[in-house]
């Protein structure tokens, strides 16, 4: 698997971007996407570069694309003044998803979502906000919280009535067919309360999901390690045949 | 246009390489693929960095792939060693248009070929030895010589026997079908008199084509300028209706 | 010359950002740095991507920096909330110089500042803001209103105190040795009279500088052909002697 | 540690070619260089992509340099013809070692270097032939014969005379002041005879060395682990302390 840099223009940013994709070496397309995450402070290339990600999807038949978050939570934020924008989850829904759609070979069905910290609260808000767009979800070690201390004042509308992951699984709770949701985080992690609680509403909602801890804290060992059953998961859901 | 980096093994090459495609950010795809190849001793950012390359594709809904060519002639050479492969030819051929096709929005149709100097000469090589392919070929500045100097024992069978861009032109001449084919060349540039030779043997063969001299030299600046020429015809042949 | 791409965390935003870089291919350091400022919307690769500024520096014993200023008029933005920073000037004048000193063979003196549009306001600006620091300044086709328009409950005191060019000129006035000082501006660019009227309080300053208007637009032939003077001027300024 | 990409034209290529270098984030230069050479076919981001090389370097005041050494062995071949040049040695000792030196903020002592596979035979060759250059050396699960099956003919006569580790330990061996050198191999390591015919030979001659095995084959795995051993000598031998 090669890793490719790819530059858009983004009209929820108002700006030129660039996000990272690991694109097959072998396999017909077209091919499903994940989404993979990353945490705060970080940038598209921190999975690459902090974790062996590239190897263990070397056998994938899957478009791992990379987005760059920045600081925001991939939330849309309101605009700071006319010019600067930062609607970041209309960049990766929006943006890079028409990028992807207009320019590679990827499926029209649906994907898979994951992230770390800032990302996994990302990829489990968009998860389940978007249940029809992504079938597999996967967060380590999220920041749960993240919804709460968004200033509503400075997010989007939209964004702040479906900041809250709590709720979100409410409305998922009452699907035919919801994604296949899975989460965990380290016992040594200080974001493991957010992550217990949110097992435990999704439990009292009868929603089904996985939720895993393990030795470990914030640490990119935890995530290089247990990424590997992530992907394990969005390879089982999106029903794809390893690569020879 | 954004400018994106690919990063892919090579079969060819025996080894991982880079190539840099601009991609349209508006239209819908299929897009057809134009390869623009750069010259003696540049590399896949060549025309990225000096020329307005970038700017002058803007409107069309085409894919402009520049593969490194290293001082191959893109040309299959043979292995230094049971290691050390060089077969440039098979780089653009077989590797990069099979990873266009695997991972890209690319039509399956005919495409377009185009460079400046050993680029150029690259180009009207492979654009007349594989006429199923290209439909428009550009060659600007073209140092047509290069197969002659190639000594045979260094290069594969099969690309010595097409080493000749002025064979070539007879088999072309041959076909029903023969690609748009076009070049020019600066009335100061030391080249010239190979340019004026294809020309001459062209039109003895019946031919058809378009050969242009321009006042300059072998410079950025005449390929800044006539690449507009080349995109034109591209654009024509390919039937493309420029970008919104 | 060489086009480098450096990733670098600047605790002025929060986050990892990139910034491109132009580095002699001959000659001896330590180099001066030029800060070449995109235009609203751009990012760190439009002046490669866009211009052949690549070919015009590639004498000049100067290291050329093109940072990442998004939509940020390259001024110190308040935080969105505690996560969220923006703080582009500072990026520049802290976070990129300390990595250029710590990493970079650069000289401790005074260095250039250019750019366009956004950029061309952010070099006149942070030029007129640090003295100390910038011994040559040239802006293109500057939005020289930025600072007007945004708001100041937004921008951070030190920032919104500064962000008015005219104002600064009037301290620079004062300099016993100001930088060379030089902007232009297309005729039929809608952002004329800012530039015009920056001209007419330089004037009333008695503030040395050069201002040319040329017949031309708000577009990136006007930038790369003008942008020459500029570093015909930062090259005499600066006291380079050309590469052989 | 961020990662960026510089490119540079190198006269033993004859044409550009790009490296990798890990800068410091922190610390006071002028900072020591480690070379650390990729395996056959793979290219200058492979440390960066498939181990986590980033993250073990992250306390280090030290550049780490990832040139691309292609299929070469990082020896000086003969040109294929008057164009096509690869002496991936002098890339190495002089294009990049004169680009480091010129552009970046280097000590002008001994550095470090190391690799795997052919980068480990690189490694350990070019730090026994410049020891002047070298302090510290670690070659990982390292084909060591490369020299042997490259044919002399193809050869530059310099390459050849020392292309072979074991002569040139003998001169190394009489050396007052000899590189720390170290290596390592998996006990599955189908090239683990050469190593131990190293080891034998360094033995015999009094070359004082550290030679370990571990379980583990030619795989990643083993190198994103025992890399770390290597940086922990590179730290010890060059003097440095550990960021903050």
């Amino acid at each position: 698997m090669g890793v490719s840099t790819i530059q858009l223009f983004s009209e929820a940013l108002g700006k030129w971007t660039t996000y990272s994709v690991i694109l097959p070496e072998a396999g017909e397309g077209p091919f499903p996407v994940l989404f993979q995450l990353h945490g705060l402070s970080d940038d598209h290339q921190a999975w690459i570069q902090r974790s062996n990600l590239v190897r263990h999807v070397a056998k994938l038949p899957l478009v791992v694309v990379l987005p760059d978050g920045g600081t925001s939570g991939y939330l849309n934020w309101k605009p700071s003044n006319r010019l600067h924008k930062h609607r970041y989850e209309d960049l990766i829904i929006n943006d890079i998803t028409s990028h992807l759609k207009r320019n590679f070979n990827v499926t029209g069905g649906k994907w898979a979502i994951g992230g770390l910290s800032m990302g996994g609260y990302g990829a489990m808000r968009l998860g389940l906000k978007y249940p029809d767009r992504f079938a597999s979800i996967w967060a380590h070690s999220s920041a749960f919280h993240i919804g709460d201390y968004a200033d509503p004042a400075l997010i989007e509308p939209d964004s702040v009535a479906t900041g809250n992951v709590f709720h979100l699984a409410e409305d998922v709770a009452r699907l035919p067919e919801p994604p296949v949701i899975s989460f965990d985080c380290g016992t040594e992690d200080e974001l493991i309360e957010h992550n217990r609680a949110l097992h435990a509403h999704m439990e009292s909602l009868g929603l089904d999901h996985t939720y895993n801890e393990h030795p470990g804290a914030h640490t990119w060992d935890f995530w290089d390690d247990h990424v590997r059953e992530a992907l394990e998961q969005h390879r089982r859901v999106l029903n794809l045949t390893p690569l020879p």
